[in-house]
């Protein structure tokens, strides 16, 4: 399954929000069209994110009548600027942003090479998410052994990425291997992309799955149904710390308290050695995601609610990070991950 | 606010599984009538379903055609066991009809007088239950302070009682004696009694609440945006173990991690002396509670759910427990709870 990909000037990818009932594909002809898509969260996930940015700028490109590389620059900024302004946690947005604003800006040809420069890179980026969560997978599998039951949260799969996954894609490399693992996931209010996402990804793939509600987690680790927990990530920093999923925190310190080990998978493309952790922005959604379930009121009417996106989780919860260049504690982050991103 | 209360022979209460929106009332003519009304939840909360279970007697009784004390006494027993089959965990229930029975076998008169000494005896639980929540309210109050921002679970209110509440009668008594004390409540899936029922009750009463949904917990906590937890509880064990919604273990887990003093407010009929730890039955719910939501499937189709009504926190991540007869450790259950009972 991949779920985004370029056919001819159009951006084809899945509307997550219509899952798991109606498997329906969008059809994004701009970056405002991607810009919208991923404010809605019909594209979500922070790697796919990043490639949906990438291909907004390839679609910008693609359609310009500009016929000045300055003119197309300028063009290619503005839609920057909307793609950018659609979700401020994630790092994987402005990392693939960055890339394709580099790539354009260096191209020396006419406006025609930038055009088609743009559009060469934003497939590579996609490539490359897809070769990048192979490479997580097998890393991770290492971890997993025959008869493990993991637990997951949220949608670090398939549909969060190009395809394959990142914490779904190291289950699913173990599982492939032969090693029988089963997974219980998390609902992930308010948006239940474990209920929605997760549970079709897995079913459609014959893993077993077993669906809980996010207040299930300390019930099922005090009764031994899990003995690993695996997540994704929106951004890493330096010291370790993992912003993720609202629920990714409460779900590490009750790993912690009952000893049950907390691995987190992302590419190297998550990992901010830039921000320091007061300067992150945490996403504050519409309440009426709370307050209100398909459409209908579930509290009380005037009542307010919080909706923050993600929470970050301190590096003494997490046991190991699973990166496509191998495995590594979170205080070797500043070491290695710089290692890893100068050497390629 | 009254939440069920006895009218020539029908048993009038809430219908808790219509608010918010709406506000309707059912009027129960038979113990089959409260049976059904307490396994849909209709009827929830441990003390309510105590003083239901002990009204569905009063009804037996009241519509008994029985002509000698043998036959009522055996009408009332099957009704008991209807009743008794209804939820498993709690054990206000199992309490409060054997009071009604003991009642029952214990008067000598005529039939007439043990129908008229169950309905009695009924009232007088129901009555008992107010007085105790506001003793537990004023007790408990003293634990709260000017300024605290209080984390609560589910609805352990006045829906979940005859009236005032365990928990939330502790913040009612606060507030009402000036303290400014504000709330953040879970939605507590899968039924979300804490955004349908408590942000109803507190809204009601003008004390000021915010919705969360159960995921954002370790959020709250690690942002100090609550100060103290208070939940309520279904069965107290002699060792100290709170049975109580779903949900409870993994906040009591995480306000452990952060430092945040964890209460638990319930009435002395909620102490079960004899069971041990081992016996407990967790009710397990039909897993379409949390497969499906309002009646629209949120996982994809044949993925199986867990749905266990009840966690088990242990004593050590309580700080006080508060009853109406005082507040003690978990540690001092044993001595002083017994003595309690005792001088009753």
């Amino acid at each position: 399954m991949r779920t985004i990909w370029w056919e001819d000037g159009v951006v084809v990818t899945i509307d997550q929000s219509k899952l798991p009932n109606r498997l329906i594909y969008l059809r994004l002809r701009s970056a405002k069209d991607v810009a919208a898509a991923i404010k809605k969260m019909q594209v979500r996930g922070a790697p796919l994110i990043g490639v949906a940015a990438a291909y907004g700028l390839a679609l910008t490109a693609w359609r310009s009548p500009a016929k000045t590389r300055r003119r197309l620059l300028n063009e290619l900024s503005s839609a920057a600027n909307i793609l950018k302004s659609t979700r401020p946690t994630a790092v994987n947005l402005f990392w693939a942003i960055s890339q394709i604003m580099k790539v354009a800006r260096q191209c020396k040809g006419s406006v025609n090479d930038v055009k088609r420069a743009v559009i060469e890179e934003a497939q590579k980026l996609a490539d490359m998410d897809l070769r990048v969560n192979k490479a997580i997978g097998q890393n991770g599998a290492t971890l997993l052994e025959d008869g493990d039951v993991v637990l997951t949260h949220c949608n670090p799969g398939a549909l969060g990425t190009v395809g394959y996954g990142t914490a779904l894609g190291v289950i699913k490399a173990a599982f492939q291997a032969g090693k029988k693992i089963k997974v219980i996931v998390t609902e992930t209010r308010p948006m239940l992309q474990g209920a929605r996402l997760t549970t079709f990804e897995l079913a459609r793939e014959r893993i077993p799955v077993t669906l809980i509600t996010d207040g299930m987690v300390g019930y099922v680790m005090e009764k031994q149904l899990v003995n690993k927990v695996l997540v994704g990530a929106d951004r890493i920093l330096k010291t370790g710390h993992v912003i993720n999923k609202i629920g990714t925190l409460s779900i590490a310190i009750t790993a912690n308290y009952y000893h049950v080990p907390f691995y987190v998978a992302a590419p190297l493309s998550t990992f901010d050695l830039e921000t320091k952790l007061p300067d992150i922005t945490i996403e504050e959604r519409s309440p009426v995601e709370v307050t209100h379930f398909l459409g209908q009121r579930i509290a009380y009417r005037g009542v307010p609610a919080l909706n923050p996106a993600f929470d970050i989780t301190p590096p003494d919860l997490i046991k190991l990070l699973i990166t496509e260049n191998g495995l590594l504690r979170p205080d070797e982050i500043e070491e290695k991950v710089s290692k890893w991103l100068r050497e390629r």
